[in-house]
């Protein structure tokens, strides 16, 4: 068994206790914890076996606009038939769509681990249950008659066409126009640009899910519809979206990232007019989720591969895993990758719960606890997931640069993922404004407060002051009025570090109960250095924010100014 | 004039009176302020003009092996043969051997420039000078005759072939062979790796320096010798030396890095015979301190870009330079990279002075200062360059992840900064166990007593505060006995931040007479940013090293246990 799965069994069973939270669930109330262990189990096999030799391979050969159709790396398309056969996209989806019905969090497992071993083969399928999760609470009969099934089953996949060339974090600024049909369809014309998986030879049908304005629509993000465009139309006939190219790209050269012409494509109304951004939104909080575990996949494999590599690699008549540098980079990364993974796992629970629980107080309340958690899941875990991979390159020194280790591979795929789904700053932006502002922390603060209850480790202290220093920091920012702009980031990183925390208190408990000593041992010492090596960073970030907090006006003229912004500081 | 030009003036005459501390040196009294200016404006222009447009290119076209020798990307050749008519690699050598000596401290604006507009291009010649160093303090007549004046005119270039597939970092375990012959020379036999520009068409002679051992040397790094093996032997004909492939890698498409078999090809011993490792250090420090400025070149390219693009893409009717969280991204890059090229030109200043100061007692004191400031420059720079890049790129948003801006390409290529020339975690020990142990970082403190005499600015406080925590925490720890490799690396980078403190107190009075008032503005307020927003990370750090040095052993036991070791913690 793996670290990472071995690990994951140790969140979901004991730190989460994932099997006594989910069959409080009704939908779930059957997933106990051999089921969780026994998809757990295949979603790693399959993607050890399958995918991880793929990896390398796509990198190298990337993917190929040939006669209008883009064409995948070798092996990708049969991987994907492999992969739809098992009935892996159908896990999270509802049974009367022939879905397995599992939550998100087991879902999440399978994310993680398909990013450790090809995320490039990942990219393809990223969207799928969030186009599935939008069609089914916004679809009309019809169109869910037509496509929810063949998208529940893997048959179709599903891409998401929001961005446009003069558009991009703020999608108010989209021009596609759809023109409405006498037969209840529209006719969509614009470019969209960021496309992944825009076209590919995985799926026969592919599904657009398209963000483009009707006419007499509101200006800005009011003013916007969603629309179903599939790239073959029911008669069988190729719909008007056009490949213009693939783009060229730092990494994930395996999954074509492209720019989407629609001239004049068929597509369907999906949800409300002018409510368009509101059906995107069912998507983003799980598809968040998933790429926070981006960062955990990519760290957890490259964390892997470099202490066997420092196993393996003799310098001086040792190897060089006992050299104590080396232990320090492969100690902070493993404190990292394991603090994210609970981060994510718990997070993808809470929003099982906020889907699923019987109280509908409860599920309000975790919803606004995983709207709370997303966006740090989203942006800490990249960012932190970027500097691991670097620090276990790190490890393999000069061989770490070169491909045939396929570490530079991992640093180079995952650096999107600060970018898409929205950018970190984005995150830290929602985070302040929508998540902590409203309320003064205080669901925050509850929060913290509860994860630290009863919890016994010699950690709980540290981590509740830890706790509480970021607190007063974050409420006195508030009442400065500091520019959110200038705070979010820090706010956000200094929440995830508390938070951590929390996590790695109950862990350093839980790992006492989980039965394996030589497991509880290193999970323990893994806590420490966590406390005595990377928690210390809270207090710089809190640093910065008083800094700014003392006398905001000059701290935002100070920064403009630094940045060269002859108009002055930040609008927000 | 470009900012970064512009910066580079600053430091030189206002911060570093670069022109007084060179008239004291006799071979540099004629270096004056103007001279300094011309060349360090004809270096920006020969590579924002020459090099630049080569840069994307050649990452895309890379290198070829064909029949056994490497063809560099188009335009390479040719923007060297500029290079080498406009005198450029003449700078810094003797005018004994043709060169104009120019002081290190000019050259090293030359290699920043480099490095900002064509990295690729800039590893061709990255250890020529090193190279013509090390022949000129170590070769024997014949061979100076032969080589010198070549190396130093550019006509030929210079590898380094130290590391071997079993012997990375430690040098000691390398098996390559010298067998003497009767005519003096010798027959070398072993497989070197990584060997930057191993082959290629630019100049016709290549000259390697090649570790090897002669026949009955001690074992260990104590065996080895130096030995210079051309590419083409005296009598025209090919020696043998085979390329066997050239390296995929992440970056720097447009440097080969190059396998070497030396299948008994003749070479000549540079300097005594098991002395092999000294000689190359006359390398070292120059070449370390070039390595640094790497990652303030690619940092400064890529903020200026990041400004550009903030400025001219709009989101929501306002350029993206207008929102608060751009402008702390630019802001904060350009504190880093600011400060990175004070603490650069400031240690090639005392490289210059280490070499030419009349008073042997001055020279000693400017050598000791210079090694221990160059593993600061060289690890913190390229560390952090390397964070400033992937910062500047996050202003793009996703266009930051595609090909088409550039700054993709600087990421990757910087990458690999932090691994060469001695990792990163091996500067931090040779700082600690060589620069600060010994004698308990007294020199570290009259160097940064010193730069901050008779310092006006308000930050000369804080400044002086950051250095007083760093030292008395340096101490506390050495104290403790605290094992080396798990303090070095923190202890680094907190030196870093403590010098960069007083060299932002400084500057931020220097700026008060640079006369142009909107730098001024600009710089007083990159100073501010500094000390409000960057210098809290020191406190982060000296946590970090209090938690290990309260209980060295158990810090140690827990970092190795988290890495994995089952062996236990680590031997230094």
């Amino acid at each position: 068994m793996t670290d990472a799965l071995r690990d994951t069994r140790f969140v979901l069973q004991h730190l989460l206790q994932a099997p006594a939270a989910l069959a409080a669930l009704p939908p779930y109330a059957e997933v106990d914890a051999d089921l969780i262990s026994q998809v757990a189990e295949a979603a790693h096999e399959f993607c050890n076996g399958l995918l991880a030799p793929l990896n390398a391979a796509g990198d190298r050969e990337g993917c190929h606009l040939e006669g209008g159709n883009v064409r995948a790396p070798t092996g990708f398309a049969w991987a994907w038939s492999e992969f739809v056969e098992a009935g892996w996209p159908l896990l999270a989806c509802h049974p009367e769509d022939g879905g397995q019905g599992l939550p998100h969090v087991v879902d999440a497992v399978l994310h993680e681990a398909v990013s450790a071993t090809n995320p490039g083969w990942g990219m393809y399928f990223g969207i799928l249950h969030g186009g599935y999760a939008c069609l089914h609470a916004h679809g009309s009969p019809e169109l869910k008659d037509r496509y929810l099934a063949d998208i529940a089953a893997g048959r179709s996949l599903v891409t998401m066409a929001l961005t446009e060339p003069q558009a991009g974090s703020d999608l108010g600024g989209c021009r596609t126009r759809a023109t409405p049909h006498d037969d209840g369809s529209v006719r969509v014309e614009g470019t969209k640009i960021f496309i992944s998986g825009g076209d590919h030879d995985l799926t026969h049908q592919i599904v657009h899910l398209v963000l483009a304005r009707l006419p007499d629509a509101a200006p800005g993000s009011r003013g916007l519809s969603l629309f179903l465009v599939p790239k073959w139309l029911p008669d069988g006939t190729r719909n008007a979206v056009v490949v213009e190219r693939i783009e060229e790209k730092m990494g994930l050269h395996a999954s074509p990232t492209c720019v989407l012409r629609f001239d004049g494509a068929t597509g369907w109304r999906v949800g409300e007019a002018g409510r368009g951004l509101n059906a995107m939104f069912v998507m983003m909080n799980a598809a968040r989720i998933n790429v926070g575990l981006q960062g955990v996949g990519a760290a957890a494999a490259a964390l892997a591969q470099a202490q066997s590599y420092a196993l393996d690699r003799a310098q001086g008549g040792a190897p060089i895993l006992r050299h104590a540098p080396v232990q320090r980079l492969l100690a902070h990364t493993r404190a990292w990758t394991e603090g994210g993974r609970m981060l994510a796992l718990w997070t993808a629970l809470r929003l099982d719960e906020a889907h699923a629980h019987p109280e509908p107080a409860e599920r309000e309340h975790a919803l606004r606890e995983a709207s709370l958690l997303t966006p740090i899941v989203k942006a800490l875990l990249t960012a932190q997931g970027f500097t691991s991979v670097s620090d276990a390159l790190q490890v393999f020194g000069g061989h770490g640069y070169v491909s045939e280790w396929g570490v530079e591979q991992r640093l180079r795929d995952l650096r999107v993922s600060l970018l898409y789904e929205g950018t970190n700053e984005i995150q830290a932006l929602d985070l302040w404004q929508r998540r902590l502002l409203p309320d003064h922390a205080q669901a925050l603060a509850r929060l913290l407060d509860r994860l630290l209850e009863r919890v016994a480790s010699p950690w709980a202290a540290p981590a509740a002051a830890a706790a509480e220093r970021l607190l007063s920091s974050l409420r006195a920012v508030m009442d400065a009025d500091a520019p959110a702009g200038l705070v979010a980031p820090a706010a956000l990183r200094g929440c995830g570090l508390a938070l951590l925390g929390a996590l790695w208190a109950r862990a350093d408990d839980a790992a006492a109960h989980d039965g394996e000593a030589a497991f509880t041992r290193r999970k323990q010492a893994t806590a420490a250095v966590y406390f005595t090596q990377l928690l210390p960073e809270l207090d710089a970030l809190l640093a910065q924010l008083d800094a700014l907090r003392r006398d905001p006006r000059a701290a935002a003229d100070t920064l403009a100014l630094a940045a060269g912004a002859a108009d002055g500081a930040g609008d927000f």
